[in-house]
């Protein structure tokens, strides 16, 4: 593999607001050889996730920043094209962090081996990856859902907030869904089996709810944050929980973020508000993911993906289309074979 | 009693800001006798707590508002003086929440009898009534304080902070508070046992911060809001616990609650926020108040009571002192034998 060229997005400069081009550069060098103990993979697909925009600020957080100059960080499915290391073989195919570049060495300790008999390659980006895995563990985990529970998920045509509702109406509960105009929010109602859905594009988030949660909220999904969040505070129930999976509409704030100015809600309705990353989870990944892998092939769990064929230089526009809202379903990169 | 006089304040309007003269009025009329089953309790103790702010508002809350033309609720302490209730003699001593006036008629399904041999009638308003309790039920069950934890408190050398920073010492714990002015925080550290405290009318919140919690915050019990929340959120561990008890800086705002800027921490540290209000656990005050008092018996808890002898008609005054930060101990006025 020695000749083959890398193609490599470093990150350049830290972000102000929306990420630009000059934030971005692209290195090529060739791949070279796998060390001893090394393995090379050959990098399918990579994920675009809403997280990779805090990657980027130098701030603390559940991950160090990604630094300047380096790859930048990307969750992705590949395949073993060359090993030194006794427990992946070639023609293994595997999961990890990975980055955006075509190729990537690793000693294995942040690889999985996925089985693509189960499901196909790129479901370990949605489904049975950080999608369906986040929605699990939020839900589940952070969220305790119970049956009967009303659900209200933010972003909820999004690739984690669709499992969301999908696991909620799988545990007995009531789905209701906030999304961006009319096409998300049929998606949401007749294809996902969401109850009802708000488009906080033609009426207002607080008109929405009050239409589509009589009886309040017990379990708040949010990965939108700002006046989404503060309206879903001002419905929650007592006993609710408020799961912070995400702020996506304050990620590219140039301004502080907006908190949430009825947060008194937890006091008097005795409710919390939690935050997570699914890696918190790391150790019954295994086990969610046979639930969730026998869900999907029961039909009761359906996704979407959004896959963008190209290569890694690319991958700053892609990135752009979270922030603008215009994708639907999981955003990943199918990179050239 | 029948010609008793008693003299109640009723809300005469919903406040904006602080609450102002005209927002109260004095009413005097003869107590009257207890009809069947009831009993009338004459009033010794009236508890003045920062929730008082919020039942004045028309809002939703854990408890109904105070309607206006109401007698303002209050929690007190009194005795029975004359009884047609099977439950309660004459001479029993009472703890409920019976109002701002001298005099209040109950079936006594809302009273609990108290033992004045365990601790003098006013502690029931303190350390075995809402302060000592409220730290308990928030330290212990919200909070899940473990030994080891850096517990950091607002209003610290309030009635409830100062109990939170005593448990916390008892728990084995290392307890942070912060309070205004150096007396306060002397009284924390040389009084209370506290290992460190913040005088936020002296330095930065975020400066006390960095020198007194180097290792980061695993509870945070809020009484305060506003900046001192996000200064704390910023600095919380993974897996911290943060107790929203009140937000007494934003009680008297006429502008939106400031909501915490800083809740993605929430996010980053995989952190809980959570509110709560002390009757949540009543079931478990029987016990709570036992363990409460053995602390007081052996002297491991010091509580400081700012009483006002007076009459009801002051209670719109001393109410204000909280709101300024110049109690100094649990606020209550004791009215005249």
């Amino acid at each position: 593999m020695s000749n083959t060229i890398n193609r490599q997005i470093r990150l350049a400069a830290r972000p102000v607001g929306l990420p630009k081009d000059s934030d971005w550069k692209l290195v090529e060098e060739p791949v070279g050889d796998p060390g001893p103990g090394e393995m090379l993979v050959k990098i399918h697909y990579i994920s675009v996730d809403p997280a990779m925009r805090g990657w980027m600020n130098d701030n603390p957080s559940y991950v160090p920043p990604v630094q300047i100059d380096a790859v930048m960080r990307a969750l992705t499915v590949g395949e073993v094209v060359a090993s030194n290391n006794d427990r992946f073989a070639t023609g293994d195919f595997v999961a990890g962090i990975e980055g955006v570049q075509n190729y990537a060495f690793s000693d294995g300790s942040e690889l999985t081996k996925v089985d693509t008999n189960l499901a196909p390659l790129h479901s370990y980006l949605n489904t049975l990856g950080i999608a369906g895995l986040t929605a699990y563990c939020g839900l589940i985990e952070v969220g305790q859902v119970k049956k009967g529970d009303t659900v209200l998920v933010s972003g909820a045509a999004g690739s984690v907030g669709a499992h969301v509702g999908q696991i909620a109406k799988i545990t007995g509960c009531r789905a209701v869904g906030i999304a961006g105009g009319p096409e998300k929010c049929t998606y949401l109602t007749d294809e996902l089996g969401f109850d009802a859905a708000i488009d906080y594009k033609a009426e207002s988030v607080a008109d929405g709810l009050r239409r589509t949660c009589p009886d309040g909220i017990d379990v708040f999904f949010d990965n939108v944050g700002g006046e989404i969040l503060d309206e879903a505070l001002a419905r929650i129930n007592v006993g609710a929980r408020v799961v912070i999976c995400g702020a996506i509409s304050q990620y590219n704030n140039t301004t502080p973020i907006q908190g949430p100015s009825n947060y008194l809600s937890l006091l008097i309705r005795s409710s919390r508000m939690q935050g997570f990353v699914y890696f918190d989870f790391r150790e019954q990944w295994p086990g969610m993911m046979k639930e969730l892998a026998g869900w999907l092939a029961e039909g009761k769990i359906r996704s979407r993906d959004d896959i963008v064929e190209c290569d890694v230089d690319l991958y700053p526009q892609v990135l752009l289309r979270l922030f603008r809202g215009d994708n639907f379903g999981k955003l990943m990169i199918k990179l050239p074979s």
